[in-house]
């Protein structure tokens, strides 16, 4: 155990697709020539091929959370009435996003682990007919559970309102009908299951939604959505663009096309479903059971064991990083990430870590278990015949 | 699965330290320059740090074997009377550079899988007085067993002849004294337990083999030891030096200081044994289990299956590229490799997608087994108290 690889396991920023990280070695070029220009626009028609929407996909040189100020400070007007599910950390982001703009906020509010049922928001659309606009994230990150987001975007289509969505660790982890499921604005970052390292957002902004900015009175200069798109289209970017991840994006984009979108769902998917199964054979219990997402898997530490000691074990036994809990759920849960560049032979690992390290606090599992499962799904989902001493 | 990292899993090259890969991007340099000068001889006197010894090392623009010859080249002469050990494909390479130099060789040859014991180069050497080198490979990477090297540079230490060693694979994964055990040529390469990409060979030389350079009458340009040991003193190179390797490096040694090269030797050792350990649990035979080295495992494929669809297995399903046998061995055997830049993680998952691949090959295991007694040789050798389960 003398040598430790640093691996970096978190739902982000997420393993880097090494020919992208390679291919921002070639950013000493000028972003005011046709050269890059190319490229800028060749990487934006990639991006918005594999988000599969015919909505224009606005770049911004942001983190997420500056795309999600975005949408806001874009879209709505002073003291327009939206509703914000909150689950989470996340959740709670959009929260503090619309009030800090003036708006007024209706929260439908569900304990971390748990997600926001479609019928509460049709209820609160009903409720309250003068909603401009539902905020909701796909998938929230701090406790890995998913959002109905096809009801829900069903639902806000039959309204005046617009359905912003936080797809950050949502793009590449579950499926995502833009146009057909009525998803207003979608916002995805570069550090999640697009393989390289942060500083690019990105949403999508449907009609419906546009229209809405032509009425938006709330102040902002550096994140304005209509000139951005305006000048994306052409080829140019209206401050200067951080070059070097555009780079990346363009690599990472073109590997995302030659597996297919769908296939980088899939595989996060069964990561997960192989994630889940390990957890329960391994005797520990999901944090969100009953609504998980794809991006990551939220485990409870065992009873009377802080999940800060699963982390540090992480860390100082094998060199890896994986998430704690968030805000109040830290030391009580610990995330495994499974979103974007993540196989199983990573799989594999981090459940046989996860097991010597349940065991050296005391939690006793039989080696091989957790690992096992996840042999299975693998095997059951490749058509392996299952050894019958399995 | 639709994701396959592409895993370098092979005894050379080996994977790469990221730092060090990272490094050759400053190689917008000139190599006759005094800020290079500087890089190359600090990384020199790293190199010989590391390697532990007071005898001249000497650097080559090469691959291994371009220093293999060079020692023959630089240090004998036209008929020269030398022993070969060969147990394996590489002690044949000796053999064949001797031969084609117009060396008089006795050859003692083993099998495959087995090593030359010292006690046979004692008789040739009492035998045949008028020896003036012995050859040998410390570790033979192409069946993974190692030679008893302590105890051959005590016996060739006797008499007028050098022992000239091939520890392409050897250097950072078994203890060598050069001083100490008599080890007058011992030869590295970049691409082993260094961590680097191939480029760069290294050979440390002994009074006693300069001695006989002294009097070498053998034709050489290119590999010109003397005059190379002599530029390497002053920073200087005899040909123009592979820059981005010597970065890379430089970088690498940087590492292996950090850790200490015993602590490198351990890491490889412990993987080794895990992998012994892994085998034995699926019921697999080791193909050199009388003399086994540390830097890889070699591993017999079940009865009445090509190792082939192993190392298949592993491309195909898994993005990783492990090493089949070579020679008269190829598909009988696969290698498992641990030297260098190999942690406790790449073997868990390594272990956990070979047992995948014997069963969807036939081979009954359960799964899990293997990675198990990876598991329990890790808890052992870092004080974990194991589950009484286990």
């Amino acid at each position: 155990m003398h040598i430790k690889k640093q691996r970096l396991l978190t739902p982000g920023p997420t393993p880097l697709y090494p020919p992208a990280l390679h291919a921002m070695m070639a950013s000493d070029l000028h972003h005011r020539t046709e050269d890059f220009r190319k490229i800028y626009k060749s990487a934006l028609a990639d991006l918005k091929e594999v988000m599969g929407t015919s909505h224009d996909v606005v770049p911004l040189v942001s983190s997420g959370t500056g795309a999600m100020e975005a949408s806001v400070s874009n879209l709505f007007s002073k003291g327009d009435h939206v509703v914000v599910c909150s689950a989470g950390k996340f959740g709670e982001r959009w929260a503090g996003i619309t009030k800090a703009h003036g708006l007024q906020v209706t929260l439908l509010e569900e304990p971390y682990g748990s997600a926001v049922k479609p019928a509460a928001v049709a209820a609160a659309l009903q409720a309250n007919p003068d909603v401009k606009g539902v905020f909701v994230q796909a998938s929230e990150s701090s406790t890995g559970a998913a959002h109905d987001v096809k009801s829900m975007g069903e639902i806000v289509g039959k309204t005046d309102a617009i359905l912003v969505m936080d797809a950050i660790t949502g793009l590449g982890t579950m499926p995502l009908d833009i146009d057909g499921w009525g998803l207003d604005v979608v916002i995805g970052g570069s550090q999640k299951a697009f393989m390289i390292p942060p500083g690019i957002a990105f949403l999508s902004v449907s009609p419906k939604a546009w229209k809405m900015a032509e009425t938006s009175d709330l102040p902002h200069y550096y994140f304005d959505l209509t000139k951005e798109a305006k000048n994306a289209a052409a080829g140019e970017s209206s401050w200067t663009p951080a070059t070097s991840l555009i780079l990346a994006l363009a690599e990472a984009l073109r590997y995302i096309k030659s597996i297919g979108m769908d296939k980088l769902v899939d595989n996060a998917q069964l990561l997960a479903r192989a994630t889940r199964a390990a957890a329960q054979a391994l005797g520990l219990e999901l944090f969100a059971p009953d609504s998980p997402g794809a991006a990551l898997t939220a485990i409870k530490a065992p009873a009377g064991m802080d999940s800060g000691k699963i982390v540090k074990g992480f860390k100082e036994r094998f060199g890896a990083i994986i998430a704690n809990g968030q805000g109040s759920m830290k030391g009580r849960i610990f995330r495994i990430a499974h979103l974007g560049y993540f196989d199983f032979n990573d799989l594999f690992s981090v459940i046989a870590a996860l097991e010597v390290i349940l065991v050296a606090n005391g939690h006793e599992v039989k080696f091989g278990t957790g690992v096992a499962a996840v042999q299975e799904v693998y095997a059951e989902a490749a058509g392996v015949r299952l050894p019958v001493t399995a």
